[in-house]
């Protein structure tokens, strides 16, 4: 009997590009030693599948701010700490090159086309105002119910 | 024979309104798939269980101050991001409404009803200067030795 | 035939000093009980284990400002709210002494004597310009791939 492969779990919480970049290095990292690997992105960790346009939609007056305010993709979040108004975070990118430690876009790109499944939470999804079409394409929705289902089953689950 | 019950515990270590209300949402859902469900409450997390009201209690100097400084009870926690002074938390309270989603207190009121055990950690309820009286009724105070025997049969174990 | 030890993992992503006491106090706590205790620090969670000590090494630039900003070694963190600048943690030592918990550099201490096992993220060690001699002695240097390999099997996993 085949043994049942690994499973991994993480729920992206955060909205900062140094914590978004350990989920999805421990997600690559998972999937690439065989396990089954899901992201769930609930709250401030939504903003890390937005895509980096601006995309003319029609809101409420809420949802236009909340949607203002928030970066606009994996790319424009901020470090959780020494940010200094991005400057720090740049100060991280060009370590970052020469270190030849991939950037956040990038590594969700690899975990795209490594089969780890990106889930966007659809209650958060709904509070923060995002639509679908603002968000990467080939992500899945779903709620508390999925998540629980997969974690249940999990190795490796984590909250950051 | 019967299959043993799954089990989740989550430490609420955070003192904000929007990861105590995942840590929440998440510990009703498993409840609701029946699972043992634990939340420890440490740190600024204890917040989440203080008692909405001003309870006149002798305390030190010190202990007064954190006690005075720190949010008396779930609803005037503050959001992790965009809070603005609690202006962020309004308008998401507002959205909140509108999508049906539940407050944090009465995440709190189901949690309880649906028999989630809520524990305070007894060393930094003493740390915090917080008393029995000002928190929830129907909570447990343990430590660290009760979190390692829960989690360390539970199924789903997340830090938040 | 023996039951196999539990196992603890936790990644310690976090600067901040509670942060840090609470995975510290958790790693004691699963020594304490004969769990395999892993604790990973990666990005600012690095700085709890830098010597408190300026240690003299040639850098570049970058890798200067940044081993300047972040603070040196486990005692001088910060707390993560009511920091003040430094008062409020000063509050927080003062009241954990009244009441006998140990600080953060002795809970660091007494991991190490119960055979925690204190690694250090190769890849974020580079990012963040640190060398080997400003850490403290007997940890080991790792990636993703040594994390996953002990949090697949572990029974508490945490992300800090």
């Amino acid at each position: 009997m085949p043994q049942q492969k690994k499973k991994t779990t993480i729920i992206l919480f955060s909205g900062d590009y140094d914590k978004a970049m350990a989920a999805y290095i421990i997600a690559n990292g998972a999937a690439a030693y065989d396990h089954d690997v899901t992201i769930f992105h609930t709250f401030w960790g939504l903003n890390a599948l937005r895509k980096d346009a601006h995309i003319p939609i029609k809101k409420g007056f809420l949802e236009k701010m909340f949607a203002k305010m928030m970066p606009h993709g994996a790319d424009r979040m901020g470090l959780s700490r020494m940010n200094f108004g991005g400057i720090g975070l740049k100060l991280m990118k060009h370590v970052m090159k020469k270190h030849n430690a991939m950037p956040l876009p990038q590594l969700i790109e690899m975990a795209k086309e490594q089969g780890v499944k990106l889930v966007a939470c659809q209650m958060t999804v709904d509070l923060l105002g995002l639509k679908q079409e603002e968000l990467l394409d080939g992500i899945e929705f779903a709620g508390v119910a999925t998540y629980l289902a997969d974690a249940s089953e999990g190795n490796i689950n984590l909250f950051i």
